[in-house]
C-alpha cells in the first residue's frame, strides 16, 4: 500500500470545514491536524484531530491546505514552504496571481517544496478550461459568466457600508461576461434605506455593474451556497471559423473549492520544487494512484 | 525574436490539409515540408513547400505532425523518434493508447525526443476535460455524447460491406453516452437494399447500437464536417452530492483535430524526453510564447 499523504488544514472557516470533510473521504490522505488562530474552542467534528495554532506544532506534514482569507495566503504559505512543507491555496485576486506565484516560487525552490496556488474553481479549474479552449481555437473571445450565486467579495464589501446590519450580494449573469448584482440587506436602526442603497451603488465594487438593492428582514433565510459558471468561446481553429465551446457547471461553491484544493494537494507531491498555477501542472497529477490507470480510463 | 518551430506534415489527407493551413496561421511555426507516399502529383497549395516521400529528406525538423491513418501512426512515429524528431499524432483507438504510449516512450527516451500521442479532440482535449471533471468530483459518472456528426470509423466499416458503393455513417447522441447510427448508402447495381441493410446492422461496428440504414442517390450531397460532443458529469466533491458539469462543443472536426495537433506540436518542445498523452502535459504548454503572459490573461 502507498504511504498516505499527511495534510494539514490551515484555517477553519467555511472552506476549511469542507476541506476536512473532503480529506476524510479521500483514501490516499491522512489528516495531520488543523491550524487555527485559537485552539481553545474545539468543534465536535475536530475532536479526533490535533488542533494547534502553528503549523510547526504538527509533525511530518507533507502538504498544508491553506483555507485562510486570501489576504493571508502569502504569509502562511511562506511559513510552510520555509519549513519544507508543500502548500496549496485558492488565492483569488486575479490581478496578483503571477506576483504571488513568483514570490512563493523563490521560497519553494530554496526549500525543496512545491506550492500550487489559486487552486479553486475560478481561478483554478476554470483557468485550465480557458487555457485549453484558447489552444483549441487560438483566435476568438472567451466569456466567463458567473452565477447565479453568492459573491463573497461583494457581500463583504456591502457589509462594510454604514447602515448595513447584514448583507448578501448575488451575482447574476446577463451574458457575454456582464453581470448584474442583486444585493439584499438588513438595515441598521436609524438609517434610511434610499441613502444606504445609494452608498452601495456608488461603491467601487458595484459602480460599474447594474446593481439592485433590496431591504429584507432576514438575510440568512436567502443564503444558499449553490453557484455556477458558464464559459463560452467562439473562435477559429487554424483558418476555420465558428468553432463553439461551452463549459457549464452548477455546484456547491465551498465544496468544489475544497475538492480542487485536495486534488491539487495531491499534485504537489508530483512536481519539481517551485510554485505553480493550475495551468502549469498536468491534470492527471490531480488524481490518486497510478497515471497508467487513468490513461486507460479517461484518455 | 524566438526561433521558429520547424514542423513537417506527414500524410496529406483531410487532416494533413487542415494541419498545413493551421501551421500557416501559427506565427511561431515554419513548415519544413510535407511527407507523402508519392511526391509526383503536387496540389497547388503545396507549390511553395518541399514535398518528399521520407521524413529523412527534410532538414532540421523539430517536430513531425503525423496525419496518417491511425494504424500507421506507430510505424511513422518510431521512424521520426529514432531520428531524434519529436512527434504528435491523433491516434484514436482508445483501447490501445497506453500500449502506444509505452512503446513510443522507449524510442523517445533513447533518442532524446518527445512524442505527444492521441492529441486530437477525443482522445485529446476531451480527455483533459474528463480528467479535470474527475478531479473536481471524484465520485460520479461522466457521459460522453458524440455528435451529431460523421463517424469516420463507422463510414469506413460500411464501405467495406458488399453492395455498398458509397456511404456515410452519422453518429447521433441519444443521451447518457448512448448513440444512434444513421447510415446513408448508395447501392451497387445488382444488390438488394434489404439484404445490404441487414449486413450493415449485423456488422460488429453497428450490432450493439440502434442503427437505421437509408438508400440515397448521392452520399456526397449529405456530407458536412461539423461534429460535436456533450460531456456531462454529475458527482460528489468530497461529501457534497449533485455537483454538475457540462462541456459542449460544436466544431469542424478535421479543423479542430489539426489545431490540437499543432498546439501539441508546440508543447513537445517543452517536455522532457518521453511519450505523453494530453492529460500528462500542462495545458499552458499548448500555447505560444511566455507562460507568464498566459497566467496573467487566463488564470
Amino acid at each position: 500500500m502507498q504511504k498516505l499523504i499527511r495534510a494539514a488544514v490551515v484555517g477553519y472557516g467555511n472552506i476549511g470545514k469542507y476541506t476536512l470533510e473532503t480529506l476524510e473521504s479521500s483514501p490516499d490522505f491522512e489528516i495531520a491536524g488543523v491550524v487555527r488562530r485559537s485552539s481553545s474552542s474545539v468543534s465536535p467534528e475536530l475532536q479526533n484531530y490535533k488542533v494547534v495554532t502553528s503549523i510547526n506544532d504538527l509533525h511530518n506534514v507533507d502538504v498544508a491546505i491553506l483555507c485562510t482569507p486570501t489576504r493571508n495566503v502569502e504569509k502562511y504559505a511562506i511559513e510552510c514552504l520555509s519549513a519544507g512543507i508543500n502548500t496549496v491555496d485558492s488565492f483569488d485576486i486575479h490581478s496578483k496571481i503571477l506576483e504571488l506565484r513568483n514570490s512563493l516560487n523563490e521560497y519553494a525552490v530554496k526549500n525543496g517544496a512545491v506550492s500550487i496556488i489559486s487552486a479553486g474553481w475560478d481561478p483554478g479549474s476554470d483557468s485550465v478550461i480557458r487555457t485549453l479552449m484558447e489552444a483549441m481555437a487560438p483566435k476568438g473571445i472567451t466569456y466567463t459568466n458567473f452565477g447565479p450565486g453568492m459573491s463573497m467579495g461583494h457581500t463583504v464589501a456591502v457589509k462594510a457600508i454604514d447602515g448595513v446590519k447584514a448583507a448578501l450580494s448575488m451575482t447574476i449573469p446577463t451574458g457575454t461576461g456582464v453581470h448584474r448584482r442583486m444585493v439584499y440587506i438588513e438595515l441598521e436602526d436609524g438609517y434610511n434605506f434610499q441613502e444606504v442603497s445609494q452608498s452601495i451603488k456608488a461603491d467601487d465594487y458595484f459602480a460599474h455593474d447594474e446593481t439592485h438593492v433590496f431591504q429584507v428582514d432576514d438575510v440568512e433565510a436567502l443564503k444558499d451556497m449553490g453557484h455556477g459558471v458558464l464559459m463560452e468561446r467562439k473562435g477559429a481553429s487554424g483558418e476555420t471559423q465558428n468553432q463553439q465551446f461551452k463549459f457549464d457547471m452548477r455546484i456547491n461553491n465551498p465544496a468544489l473549492t475544497a475538492q480542487v484544493l485536495v486534488s491539487a494537494a495531491r499534485a504537489t507531491l508530483r512536481q519539481s520544487p517551485g510554485a505553480y498555477t493550475m495551468i502549469e501542472i498536468p491534470v492527471v497529477d490531480l488524481l490518486p494512484g497510478e497515471k497508467e490507470m487513468w490513461i486507460k480510463k479517461l484518455v
